[in-house]
């Protein structure tokens, strides 16, 4: 491949920020490839001519089947609310395309099965936006890991704690829909998974307990008008990896003061590493046998050293920001269809994501643990 | 009691600091009565002897037995090894003392029951010295949740973490005998436990997960003997707290890097705090209705506003140390008796968090969720 | 103006990063005028026509004049090394351009005058890439200083610090040349100033002590060839402010272990605060009069309630990245013109930071203190 | 010597906090000398008598003089008022009797050399308490920079701040008063120049910048009547070592939200360490030549590896507090004792470090660097 072109599907904040990395990743990265901003799609006419203006696409639509016949598109790149990735992404593997979703592929594991079969049975290569395991200190973790630094996990502890649905009198909104996945279970929770995952590896039981706190929300902000809600607000699972690692996942969108609290442990037989992604562009790590009097964990600092860093500046310290990971994201795709390889996380990984998820929350109703079969 | 008496049971690291502690309570501590060290035992009368004179005690005995039944001692302060608790304590009850022993106090939850019960039979006033609930800052984070200042607590994790287990080429000592414990669960976890039953109250569900990871170690520094280790390394419980609130167990002393990790995190509908006891004089508190831009946890460092401190120091921020905690404990054991009231944490809550562990370890092997009855 | 079209000269590391903020500008901002990237100099027609291609420009040249001539051209971009800064400014300025020059934009005071003096008499705008200035957390404690919420400031600390020269077998380089400038005192000394200047206003006097530690260096990589080093490689000044605030400045390239530490301290009589970019999202709060027992400094993480945070995303604390922060110069350089506004940090503010750090060079060499005139 | 017997001036906080000290010290390190807390003095003789019989002395007198002149005591141990530090010391001198003083020993350096030449002119062994070096953090720093771990030492940042006189409603007390030093110069800037010394070396040239924020103040707490203040709030001073390093010192008494603040940050060719007591268990340690990739701050927890902590406790990061520190100097005192050596700090050191803070309080009204000559 010598040009990606892109089909955009939404301008909203996701849709601006994968057009943003559309743009910055040539730029910022030896690309092999370059990257064309095709076709921008959106609910009407009107607004996609204005945000495919605005954005940089050469051209607009307000039907998004449209722009995923269109035969000058590569990528489908599907920003759209989540309740659209499952017939978007299903029109794009239908027309041959690679396709592109945020997060969350799906709003269970049925569903994401349903798209990972019928991407596999296609061939469609895909990606799915799970963009904080693009941060560099997420790939150096897993360097750590892999190599051996910290010796053989036997310890995890992940979790994702924002507090967006704190305020109790916030009200209702797709995100308490059970239709679209059991609350934080799937907004956070799936990101707290999808980092296990690519530290550790698959997870082969858990023991979730699962609690609704604000269990009645407005219908709109200052009506009087209650609407129950019954999906999660706090996600707590002790969970097993098939490598014998034991740890736990956590999961809270109710947890004031904590921002972007996605954050994991890891001790191994020699050492430990943490992170959190409230201070991105830092690890600590720990290692055993170190000096008599001078054991402690070291602070690093992202820098031209951790993978991709260097894309984005020579100067170590200097610092990635979210819209970054993003970028990174874009540049591995070209990079992998430019390759030929298989872009990563595809269909077939969120689909085990959601499976840990799905699990969690029915540990929960059956207050037992559950086994997640290897497949 | 115009002056309390003590017999120190025991001269190691332990029986050290609480003598210290008897010596820096009275002059910082504004306390009504004195403190006479009376007498001290151990091992051996040569042993004693030394020790006595080096703490400051008047007499010394080779017999404890001596010490429980003499009639110049209040209270009979036990340090000695883990062993031998009960049959001293048991001792002490019937001698009519006020009983004042380390922690663990039973190395089970039946054990735990049969002290409680001989004490409560015998009306005797009792002391168990989980001392970093004497921490100020410990007291603070009670007095914000009480307060209702973070609001309904919906969240709770809590962990102690350290690695000196984390060595696999450590050997076998007491603290991988069976009979003595489960491991982690009894050394941390009942810390972990204490702090969590403390500051957000009764747990009536648990559901852990506990494993060892050395399995056999040698049998003595350095041998090529190797005896089977089947204790707990590594502890991990869902916890469900009597009103309502959820949370998270855990301990570990195979913790590499971590050395003083009892850690909590409480999140309330209103607010969160947390505390690290390897920053022991720091709690971070949180709480909504900020002005806007100007959210932020705040780290608070104890001063003389805080509870205790201000018998060390005028000055904020000039910290308290580990010892102090025993000094504090110290202290309100005197002030309690001054008053007539009853010394806690007492045999009753050692019963009760032992209890929680006990279930915990249960939990584990069942591989199912325990309930802890209320009595 | 609806468009703003772009030349920029130079495609290094600097450039990309002007030319990425070129992209992601309009996009992320509601901009009010379009951005063109019309052509790109660099050292030769093969470099400049493949950099061109690749940073999405529409021509392409080795002749930087012809750039600087160029009608379709509204603003000329200069990231061109150092020395190259002052006959381009001069040139584009002669040409009627808007100029937008990296820093330094000149190693004095009197060549920074001379640029200053031919913009003023032409009325050319100009803006300086004094890009730590707009990061958010630095638009906060602008903003909590002007509006008194730390009361009148008294103590000022600033310094940045990094390692970058501090393996003493590192190569001379141009940054050694006394011909560009006093060594670290340009090099960081002047982002230090910046950052004083901006939040305290002038500096009226100053006493430094410069040093050069290392003061030798290979002639080139591996060489045994030694040549004299006489730049600073550590600064330090006293300084005093016109508002009666004093305090100090540092700067040093040989701080081992340093990577991004531009950092300061604000001590006003109600309150502090203290930036450090190595966490370049947070920003630490003290304000008194807080409740008894709940003082602390307060971690504030950026979200869309600080400037510029929300065009990049609208979730708090997802941090901003180094790229981010030219991304709103640029920005707000085209905001500026769009309304007609000044850009700044404009020529006559860097020749005023050019003025500080000569006087803290040169009160160095006078071992004493130096006035800064008021203009 | 076998038995040290102490004379205790005052009884006040510090008081207190030498009694403990000299209560835990032979429970807690293994001295070859007992310790007799023979007779303590206070303003009168009820006082000295409450006070004798709480901090557990032998005798009580409300006369100082005759407490000098006791034959039964060694050490006299002065924790008066600061006023009365130079009569008392001289008194002790002339009885022959070892010297213990609380800083400072006095109001500016000719007052301190004219103890000092009492003393060395009697013979008299002497101890200034400047307990923040005994901390085992400071130990340790000491010993990095004393093994060359990281290289020779080519800059050092040392302040201390605190914020008890940042409210201008507080009242003038004696601390205000220029007969007893200068302000904070005096107050703090001694512990950072003890800490400076300590660590680097003999000061040979300082530049100072300080002023008063606070001009006047009420006379009492309420009043409306006020006095006018003239000695430092801030302090700030360049500094030059003999040894060749540079650096800057400042101390504050002004620094809202700071409480014990005394820190340092110290760089060497090859590594770099921090220190901030309000963490006081805490190091951090940078040094070159980590593994790519793997490099950073580490942040040491003291522990039974670092000097004096294990005689506190076994186990690592469980921490010291504010009165540990004096229970380490007067270990520290005795053992030196009983070996025969002089104990340290000693008046000569209060001597060096008052020259320097005297210099830079000099150099501040002078508006130039002053020499301080060595001895």
């Amino acid at each position: 491949m010598k040009e990606v072109r892109f089909g955009l599907i939404g301008s909203g904040f996701m849709g601006r920020c994968h057009a943003q990395a559309m743009m910055a990743a040539p730029v910022l990265f030896q690309l092999e490839a370059g990257v064309r901003r095709v076709m921008l799609a959106d609910a009407n006419e009107t607004l996609a001519a204005q945000a495919g203006a605005a954005l940089g696409f050469e051209r607009a639509t307000g039907d998004w089947a449209a722009l995923v016949r269109d035969p000058d598109i590569d990528v489908v790149d599907i920003t759209a609310p989540n309740a659209l990735h499952k017939p978007m992404a299903l029109a794009a593997i239908e027309a041959g395309k690679i396709v592109y979703c945020e997060k969350p592929l799906a709003p269970n594991a049925a569903d994401a099965k349903a798209l990972m079969d019928a991407a596999e049975a296609a061939g469609s290569k895909t990606l799915v936006g799970f963009n904080y395991l693009r941060n560099p200190v997420v790939a150096t973790a897993k360097e750590i890991i892999d190599s051996g630094e910290i010796g053989r996990v036997v310890g995890y502890r992940g979790w994702h704690f924002e507090d967006y649905m704190s305020d109790p009198s916030a009200p209702y909104t797709w995100r308490h829909d059970p239709e679209g996945g059991d609350g934080v279970v799937g907004d956070l929770g799936s990101h707290a998974t999808s980092l296990a995952r690519y530290l550790i590896g698959d997870i082969e039981a858990v023991c979730g307990d699962c609690d609704t706190v604000t269990t009645a929300r407005p219908v709109a902000s200052g009506s009087k008008e209650m609407r129950p809600v019954s999906v999660t607000d706090q996600m707590r699972a002790l969970v097993r990896f098939a490598n014998g690692a034991k740890g736990i996942l956590e999961a809270s969108w109710i947890a004031t003061g904590r921002k972007m609290n996605l954050a994991c442990e890891v001790t191994g037989t020699r050492g430990a590493l943490t992170i959190d992604l409230e201070r991105m562009n830092e690890l600590r790590l720990h290692t055993v046998n170190q000096p008599v009097g001078r054991e402690g964990f070291k602070t690093i600092l992202t820098g031209p050293d951790h993978p991709d860093y260097a894309a984005f500046t020579p100067a170590p310290g200097h610092q990635l920001g979210f819209n970054d990971l993003k970028t990174i994201e874009v540049a591995r795709l070209i990079k992998a269809l430019v390759a030929g390889d298989d872009p990563w996380p595809d269909f077939r990984e969120a689909w085990e994501i959601q499976r840990v998820i799905d699990a969690i929350s029915e540990s929960s109703r059956a207050r037992s643990w559950q086994q997640i079969t290897k497949v």
